[in-house]
């Protein structure tokens, strides 16, 4: 798969590289070009950088950018996510208290969706750390991927990225379960305190 | 610990276990004093049961129904529970499809403090399964009770009886954060489709 991924921070970092040890080709676009080459440089495999804007080649876009970054990115790629798998990791909270924010539309991934119509949104991989995406795994087990949208062809080709890169997928329904994802990926950082604060943590099904 | 649990269901045989397991008094109240009565003699340990509208003699109320009959129980112990720790245990959703419901006071749990604002209410248990209450525990690990309120003490009462239990207590914050544990709930079920579909996981925090 050729995967481009927008953002340059830790969520960046963990997903190009769990999809680099899945095979894949990445591409890392920064809104500094600089930013974006230097972590392509720190990294092993298929992986190019650019800025945000280029053109995108592949198929796969995950949006690996805060909450509050989405409105600038879907403008600056107006018209030209038709048709890719857009992957909406985000938990929307405020940057500065972590408050969680309330959505009009429900969910991130539901405004993405309804800004972008023409994007196979997908929401993923926001309730796994950085951290732990660098390893895939916590205390021996794999992440657990929790993928909700309404196009199962992209939720597909979501399930295989992180399968190959030794993730665990969990079908989670509809886009409209990106609500309750949500929820779920703020409670995961509301217990930090409890579990030692170091978001080191994975919220995970055990049966 | 006097623990008044009100329901005779599955959730309320799981949590009368636990407490009962933990050396707690535990009252059960029906709708259907036979019921109430029927499920108390299948338990071992202090246990005695009554009908709903009974008076509540501990401090400590579990309203273990469905999210579609708080209203009901609330009607009928109107100003009976100022003062006691109320746990709420619902996830609003139908009872025929299971599909989410948008609860305007943000969550169940914030709707119960609305409508008995004398009650300190603490939401818990609203992510752990009925069956997996009976042992506690889930691939020999203790089951994760995820606690939020506004009334550190209530909070504090829930932890000790939960913990008593064997079980695992991660503190989520105020009571506004039960929008995002009901989240958190209903995600649960909703992949069960992928962990065997039989309610038998355990939604934790692994690290």
């Amino acid at each position: 798969m050729d995967i481009t991924i927008i953002g340059t921070g830790n969520m960046a970092r963990g997903i190009a590289t769990r999809a680099l040890a899945g095979g894949h080709a990445v591409t890392l676009l920064g809104t500094d070009a600089d930013k974006s080459r230097a972590l392509a440089d720190e990294l092993s495999g298929d992986v190019r950088s650019g800025a945000v804007g280029d053109p995108i080649s592949g198929d796969v876009v995950v949006l690996a950018v805060w909450y509050q970054a989405l409105d600038d990115v879907l403008g600056r790629y107006a018209g030209r996510l038709d048709g890719k798998t857009v992957v909406d990791i985000t938990n929307p909270v405020d940057p500065q208290t972590y408050a969680p924010l309330t959505v009009e539309a429900g969910s991130a991934a539901q405004e993405i969706a309804a800004k972008a119509p023409g994007a196979k949104v997908v929401k993923a991989f926001n309730t796994t750390f950085a951290g732990s995406l660098l390893e895939g795994r916590v205390a021996d087990q794999p992440l657990d991927v929790f993928v909700a949208s309404d196009d199962d062809a992209a939720k597909a080709v979501v399930r295989e990225l992180a399968e190959s890169a030794g993730l665990r997928v969990l079908d989670a329904g509809p886009l409209a379960v990106a609500r309750q994802l949500e929820g779920a990926g703020y409670l995961h950082m509301a217990i930090q305190p409890g579990v030692g604060g170091t978001y080191a943590s994975a919220l995970k099904i055990v049966s």
